[in-house]
């Protein structure tokens, strides 16, 4: 990974912050960038020029001439380069690619294992991100690879840490395997996190303060604070399925009667709660399943986890103050149940300055928000103002 | 309060940045300044002749020449400006003369009761702010105001919202009133968050992710996540206070008993359990006293809301993974009590990855936090690339 530089480390100043300018699509002359800039009129035609051979800005037309040659106009050109996008999930992974403005252009999905291990999983996938980047309807250079996982990532790194469901994955450097495949900046992040992203992008594009949480087979979310995504010292931001929480139904309550919310809302817990009264269900897809077609005990099941899950956002509201808390995952998605129980709870328990304003809703983002807030991330990695300085440098 | 803007609404772009480069403290000549800034030569000349007319940087000396005329070098000027900062509790008030680099110059404390309201109040407070300035050992103009309150704070607009012990203050204009003394900007904030910054800025300058917890009579914390202080939507974030709880040492646990964190754990309730064992305490400091003339009850009372606090922040640690946690306010300044329930509790409860390498300690910033907090508040805000070019627009 390439780290932001200081100012003043750039090898031509004043390209990032040309480039920053023009990322919000409209054309603009050297003249204009001069006078938006205070670089002299020198520096910023080289620039220009550099940002032109890299192909990251395009001829976009000319200006109205006031009196001889109309001036060129240049523009951001978002079909420079291509990311791959990975969403890596327990049992099935999406890659897509995608362009330089975070638009899929391709995808696709695969089952897997991913208790297969790291080496043969990665190198499916990135054959299959082969494939699309071959087929893919741009012919540009690949210039990233952003990759979800679920489990806990040192994002410094890209390697996961102790992740629970990903036996083998343990302190894997993913970005050094992938390279050998592509050599390009590689992110890792947990997939919750790129789901935040993907959310705020595709929903939100306005929110600084952004929960998102997922509740599927386990447990977690993702911080959008300060318009920042938040992962902490060690990149374990987010852990909501640890957090120990009393069961608040109960109507006697034993002190050891706490639990991780993992066990307690999970849709493995719901699962194995309904089985112990005699109906089946394996996972959390069953769960959904049930919960679509009416089961009464899988409803109630889910209301209840809704409650569960709405003790421990009770706190996250008062401690973060968000906006909007997003919930996602396959039991949120199968219907209100989920979101009416923590809004129950999340209302009635947390501060009223802290409720007045927010929002509880579903995930809006759909199926493609992780590959989306992956290439998200990339993207935002590779054109930021350092690195594009350091792109355009390499490319003279 | 004038915002960031965006790039390209700058008056006499490069200014900013020029200064950003200029505040490590470094001095620099002319020429060293284009080749970090890519700015034209003649525009550095121009920017910095603006600087230093508005007198934020200052002439450094001279430069070893490499034949001809050594060139001058210029630096960062902290005092330029004076800055006022005050921190006002629920019993008492100080305010402080800073320089630019946050440095105090003079302080002094003075009783009050929050209760008397905003007009007398700060009618009070700036007139001990304008003895403070008059006999500063700096003669330099005021380039803006800090104020830290005991309650949550709109930060936006400055108005205090709904604050419990702050009656006559909700939606109060704290900086229109104090404008019409001192027109220049005013920023208030919760008095944890400036407490927060005051801490990270003096014993943990390297640190992006701190949480700062006060335990005194109420208990509030303020949030350090990414680098930057985070205040939420609608700037009540940090409220740790109202977390409901369960008494988690209980050896039997009815479903209704759980409180309020502040009615558990705060001076306040503390003060409340030992008067209803027999002894005497009316407010947080009798408890402090009581902790440290050896009273076992006392003591053992403190512990113990040291583990209820340690149960909200187990759930803390796992959402937001901080490196540091900074235990303040009397009760924790009372000796080792708290932070020995605290660590008990969270070192068991919160998960491997985010514990390890945590550190909980005292605060070490001692008596002037507070007001420091404050000082580096407005500083940092009135010395922002978009803040100094108005300044220095305006200067000319």
């Amino acid at each position: 990974m390439v780290d932001a530089a200081r100012p003043g480390t750039a090898q031509n100043p004043g390209t990032g912050e040309i480039f920053q300018i023009l990322r919000d699509g409209l054309a603009r002359t050297k003249a204009e960038l001069a006078d938006l800039t205070g670089l002299a009129r020198s520096t910023v035609a080289s620039r220009v020029d550099g940002l032109l051979a890299a192909g990251l800005i395009t001829p976009a037309g000319e200006a109205v001439s006031t009196g001889g040659r109309p001036p060129a106009r240049v523009a951001f050109n978002p079909v420079a380069g291509l990311v791959l996008a990975v969403d890596l999930g327990a049992t099935h992974s999406t890659v897509a690619v995608a362009d330089l403005s975070g638009r899929i252009l391709d995808s696709g999905t695969r089952p897997i294992d991913i208790a297969d291990g790291p080496e043969s999983l990665l190198d499916a996938i990135l054959s299959d991100g082969a494939r699309l980047l071959d087929g893919a309807s741009i012919s540009a250079p690949l210039v990233g690879v952003g990759i979800g996982v679920p489990g806990p990532v040192e994002h410094s790194t890209g390697r996961p840490t102790n992740p629970p469901i990903m036996p083998g994955w343990d302190r894997f450097d993913i970005p050094r395997y992938v390279q050998r495949r592509f050599d390009v900046p590689v992110l890792v992040d947990n997939d919750v996190n790129i789901l935040a992203l993907g959310e705020q992008v595709t929903a939100w594009p306005q929110v600084q303060d952004l929960i998102f949480v997922k509740v599927a087979t386990g447990i977690g979310a993702g911080i959008i604070s300060g318009g920042e995504l938040q992962r902490g010292a060690q990149g374990s931001a987010g852990d909501m399925g640890h957090v120990q929480v009393p069961r608040a139904s109960g109507s006697t309550r034993d002190p050891q009667d706490e639990r991780d919310l993992e066990a307690l809302a999970s849709g493995f817990a719901i699962a194995g709660a309904l089985r112990a009264a005699g109906i089946p269900a394996d996972s959390s897809s069953d769960v959904a399943d049930l919960v679509r077609a009416g089961n009464s005990a899988a409803i109630e099941a889910t209301r209840q986890a809704g409650r569960d899950v709405g003790e421990v956002l009770a706190t996250v509201v008062n401690l973060l103050n968000p906006s909007i808390i997003v919930l996602g995952g396959s039991i949120a998605r199968a219907g209100e149940h989920l979101l009416a129980g923590v809004r129950e709870v999340v209302y009635r328990r947390s501060i009223p300055l802290a409720t007045q304003n927010l929002t509880i809703v579903q995930t809006q983002a759909g199926e493609r928000a992780a590959v989306l807030g992956a290439a998200i991330m990339v993207a935002r990695h590779v054109l930021s103002p350092a690195n594009v300085d350091a792109l355009v440098a390499r490319g003279r």
